[in-house]
């Protein structure tokens, strides 16, 4: 049930004919409180839909009352006309709903540039008022799909109070945050300060490390609301690592489902002086065209991780790196390490380890191989 | 003739058995003279393979009497003992053309993390020695392909002097330099400061401005020897301008047969603050794969590359951002301009022009599409 797991929350998905596919396509969360806390963080491309930049201004009071989430087209490069379609749709939802336009965030996602068919998006947002429920959080889900072959849901259970999640994305996933939107709810009794320090904490280690294809997208949404239903207060450090569980999760369900992939990488940079360094050398080699096709042909082509390293500005010495793969290291000291052949990359999941003998910090960044599907996928791209 | 066009230079290639092909892979180009000047531009990758760090050292007199080139083996990633493999191939070529091993440039293609077979190299340098000739620059240009479909030369002739050149490179195609080995000669009468400021200026503006893949090699080496044996004393800037003619067609030809590619793609940023401006946003467009992905499939979608400049920290205004495909202006001031659909990407050749309306530069960089092709190659990647 995704986000309507914490209580006080209700939620519906509903088909309004924005999918040429028919799919379900229109999405609102709605916090019945009695708390309305909410925090936000928006995708730092500068190119930025009218759904970014109204979202950002409701959530400059850090309260939030309901979201409405659209698939079949992002409102990105459409202008002000763009912008006044989102207006118009917060306006419409906080009509239905009874709130005010100021506390209704939009999030949409789709093909760049196209303006939105705002009648279809109107009707769709009164069938999904009509459809709200206290398990609604699945429906919610499967109606911000775009490319996505599954919903991608995550709960997080302690003693009195929940967090629950849901998330789209498979394509443009990239720091930062990995090209998606997301809803995170919980009815812990928190505010939005801390709500606000939490959800930065846990994006930052989750949806920041996760470059499936190096692309940032212009509509990247994540939304943490809080309804304090549950009575209970909760401890900060408690809250930002329940929140941090429901992102991972999540972060990891994009990863096992992103466009064309047939293997998950994990890239884990040990030994780093930095976490910083430890960051920029895991998405290097994330972001490396000619490694991941080599996982995709399953070739444990670990020149091609150093040669990735090697453009970074982080601290190491060439003559001392290690690389891993699979757990087995092929490379050591820079030279040639145990047979390459002796890595198997037959199955889904694939570690790489690099080790950078420069300090003690470790850093994980989750990618997929590059594949014949991605290019397929992405070249006949439609929502 | 490539190489050899300018007087004083003979060239061989032979087929040493490196490749399992059993195609040519063992090069010889030598300087006769009387001036043996020499200039060079080697990657930037903080990996560097053996026969970059050597040729470094060769090149800090600024004299180079003879350099020797294979492909079938990077020698990168191999250590000491692939230092001394390097070692011991510029002695044997000294040995053989009685001159000094410190005078002789030694560059490697092909994959990393594997020693070379010195015998067969050797011996390749042996019978590449006794097939040394003034028109054997064609030869040279053949044996140093790996995943080329052609051998690349261009020549430039001057009043009285040439300069010609050669180049492989198919893969690994990034700044800077492009992954590459170019070899360009010169019968003009110069100086090596002046022929080091000329090759460096001819490279910024030509294979550093590619960049198919985003990959960076730990081989790219730019060699230019200067011979004199024209006779001829030439000004600075006509020899700059001769080399960077001959540069850009390589770079021109390198694109035109970089791996799996099926458009050829030039990025235009004008309207730029500067120029550090225009190739922060042409190169942040020309590595996203997924604007690279939708031109294989010939559709203009331009909301990516709005999405890569957004990336970029160069000076613009979101909402006065234009962008055109071969030359409809598919976006007007960062929203929807002219119907996409009137876009054809049919040919071969893509021209992308994003107009940042902040400056008056205008730099341009190539690039590829991304295709199953290149995918293909690059999951079963052998020499």
């Amino acid at each position: 049930m995704s986000t309507t797991v914490p209580a006080g929350f209700r939620a519906a998905g509903v088909t309004a004919g924005l999918k040429a596919s028919g799919r379900p396509d229109v999405a609102v969360v709605v916090n019945d409180g009695p708390d309305h806390h909410a925090a936000v963080v928006l995708t730092s491309n500068r190119v930025q839909a009218a759904p970014v930049v109204w979202t950002r201004q409701v959530l400059s009071d850090g309260r939030v009352d309901a979201v409405v989430l659209n698939s079949g087209g992002a409102n990105a490069c459409t202008g002000p006309e763009g912008f006044a379609d989102t207006h118009r749709t917060a306006e419409h939802v906080a009509q239905v709903l009874g709130v005010s336009a100021g506390d209704v965030a939009v999030c949409s996602t789709g093909l760049i540039g196209e303006r939105l068919p705002m009648d279809a998006l109107l009707g769709g947002v009164d069938a999904a008022a009509a459809a709200l429920s206290a398990d609604g959080g699945d429906d919610a889900a499967e109606a911000i799909m775009t490319t996505d072959t599954v919903s991608k849901t995550a709960t997080a259970t302690r003693d009195g109070w929940t967090v629950g999640g849901m998330a789209k994305g498979a394509g443009m996933l990239a720091p930062a945050l990995a090209t998606m939107l997301v809803v995170v709810t919980t009815d812990a009794v928190t505010s939005p300060e801390v709500l606000d320090a939490a959800l930065r904490e846990a994006t930052r280690t989750t949806f920041d490390r996760v470059d499936s294809d190096g692309c940032q997208s212009t509509n990247d949404t994540v939304l943490l609301m809080a309804s304090g239903a549950s009575g209970v207060s909760v401890d900060p450090d408690e809250l930002t690592e329940a929140v941090r569980e429901v992102c991972a999760e999540l972060a990891r369900a994009l990863i096992g489902d992103a466009e064309g992939a047939k293997h998950d990488i994990a890239i884990t940079v040990r030994g780093a002086a930095s976490e910083d360094d430890g960051l920029e050398v895991a998405r290097s080699v994330a972001r490396n065209n000619l490694f991941k096709c080599a996982v995709f042909g399953e070739d444990p082509n670990w020149g091609r991780v150093l040669a990735a390293v090697g453009t970074t500005r982080a601290v190491f010495e060439p003559d001392r790196l290690d690389v891993s793969m699979n757990d087995v290291q092929v490379c050591r000291a820079g030279g040639v390490g145990e047979d390459r052949s002796a890595v198997s990359l037959a199955g889904r999941e694939v570690s790489v380890v690099v080790d950078l003998h420069a300090g003690e910090h470790e850093v994980t960044v989750w990618t997929n191989d590059l594949t014949h599907d991605y290019v397929h996928e992405n070249s006949a791209y439609s929502t």
